[in-house]
């Protein structure tokens, strides 16, 4: 069986887009333009991973009418559908866009109630899973009655299986998935901020690896990525500010991260790469694709800079 | 077979309401509470129509997983679904209400692509369907691909088929309708105005009903209903302006005038029994239901009043 990288997304969703002119609170909008695609941090990662050719595998949760249209849109485009099947509808996003200036309003469904009996299911299959998995990406937010711990439980499992496992999320999830030692956390500035209370983000790397994370990449939008490791400190920007949406943009980053580590590149490359694929992903019109000439142009132009280690 | 109260919804929804803290544009928001509901004014109508006691049979168009759900939702509540299936999916609408002071953002979906033969196949439902139907009522926009002269030839052809028919829509629609003579128009203040040119509503009913409406009652928001008919002229007003929410409130008045219509009351009674109707819509805390208990203690106090017939 050939190895594969696996992507976790416990709140994966059905994203919706709307077109309206201007979004107008306590009015009526007639929306011009509908856009559905299959959701959740760790779906995205998967999809930019089979892009780039790796064998990728999606499990997580799904579930009623919308969970059954995110498996329908998500059978063609590259990543194997190992989703637990669950008693709850998967929850839908809508996001708004203001056709004359791109501004997007966000409205998250919460997502479905997990039962204990779905939990263990899911853990079941996530077993079973990381017998085949080159690496492991826990993506995005947990939903109703999964506990706090899960992504720390779920990091146990797969070091114990001797499997790489990535960890992207936020705030207790976050806090107690790092004191369970990932071999890498990629929080944004903000969740950098939240999980270790300091607002300076070379401080807060270190501080995120001393409370377990072997390697810390903190996301800082356009400033690109900081890159805490045991092998070094690295920062990775674009040559220039990308223009565009940046939804999906962190989730790119993963992707580049991930299939960085399963190659074995270097830290400087893989850290080249995150940015570029974030940074494609910013500039291709729709929201969480990444343009693949795009990609290509802008590698080779990534500054990536050693940092002094001492913190 | 028991004659039955049709009505028709070429564009029904799957009606969701999100309710968050106050809505924010270009800020991202969590839903905390979803809400879906089977939606489009006829289903709305035939709901209280099914609870005044009257068998109803609901159709339109009906496709795709967000038609799926609205048929599953719409399946316990009372009036039989003839909804005719389409390739494309039943829009959906989103409602999203502030939760502290109730006002709501609404987000219409346009709705699918209605083909030729699908248009075909609804005709020809509606010609059987017609042979057992003591009333009709035509309620709502049109989908894409429907000519804006449909509800024109599905009155023809109920007055063909004998049974009274009511019509609920705005625009060109309401105008080639109204041409089409049907047995009741209830446009609200705007849709009268548009169509008449005439900001007058006493003015306004007069000319409607020369354009070729037999009868036309229009729903004025706090003011009540105001009816010009072969019969007399009246208008009907609750007795306190009521507080709350007022979706659903005009298909409410629709219910109470059909039901009134087909058990032949006297025109003040039907008034009076829409105001009552459509008052209880806007007390009750779920947008389009309507609170049996404040309508029967409403309906003694519904004052109706006989205008001067000179327009």
């Amino acid at each position: 069986m050939t190895r594969v990288i696996l992507t976790v997304t416990l709140n994966t969703a059905l994203d919706l887009t709307y077109r309206v002119p201007a979004l107008t609170p306590h009015a009526s909008h007639r929306v011009s333009d509908v856009a559905e695609r299959p959701g959740g941090k760790g779906i995205n990662v998967a999809r930019v991973l089979a892009a780039l050719g790796h064998d990728t595998v999606v499990t997580g949760f799904a579930g009623g009418p919308s969970g059954a249209v995110l498996r329908d849109l998500l059978a063609p485009l590259g990543p194997v559908d190992a989703l637990v099947p669950v008693t709850g509808a998967t929850r839908r996003t809508v996001a708004v866009v203001d056709t004359a200036t791109g501004d997007t309003t966000q409205l998250n469904e919460p997502g479905p109630v997990i039962t204990p009996g779905e939990w263990a299911a899911f853990l079941s299959s996530y077993g079973r899973l990381l017998r085949g998995a080159r690496a492991v990406a826990l993506c995005g937010s947990l939903p109703p009655g999964v506990h706090a711990g899960a992504y720390a439980e779920l990091i146990r499992r797969a070091r114990a299986a001797g499997v790489p496992v990535l960890l992207d999320t936020s705030g207790e999830p976050l806090r107690r998935g790092v004191a369970a030692r990932p071999d890498l956390a990629k929080p944004n500035a903000d969740e950098l901020t939240q999980l270790t209370g300091s607002r300076d983000p070379l401080r807060a790397v270190h501080d995120a690896r001393r409370r377990g994370a072997r390697a810390v990449v903190a996301s800082l939008g356009p400033d690109g990525l900081l890159a805490a490791a045991p092998e070094g400190l690295w920062q990775a920007a674009p040559p220039a500010r990308a223009q565009g949406n940046p939804t999906g943009a962190g989730d790119s980053a993963v992707a580049g991260l991930l299939s960085g580590l399963v190659e074995q590149l270097p830290w400087p490359q893989r850290l080249a790469r995150a940015v570029a694929l974030s940074a494609a992903t910013v500039l291709a019109p729709a929201a969480g694709e990444f343009d693949a000439a795009a990609y290509e142009e802008l590698l080779p132009g990534i500054d990536v800079t050693t940092r002094a280690t001492a913190a």
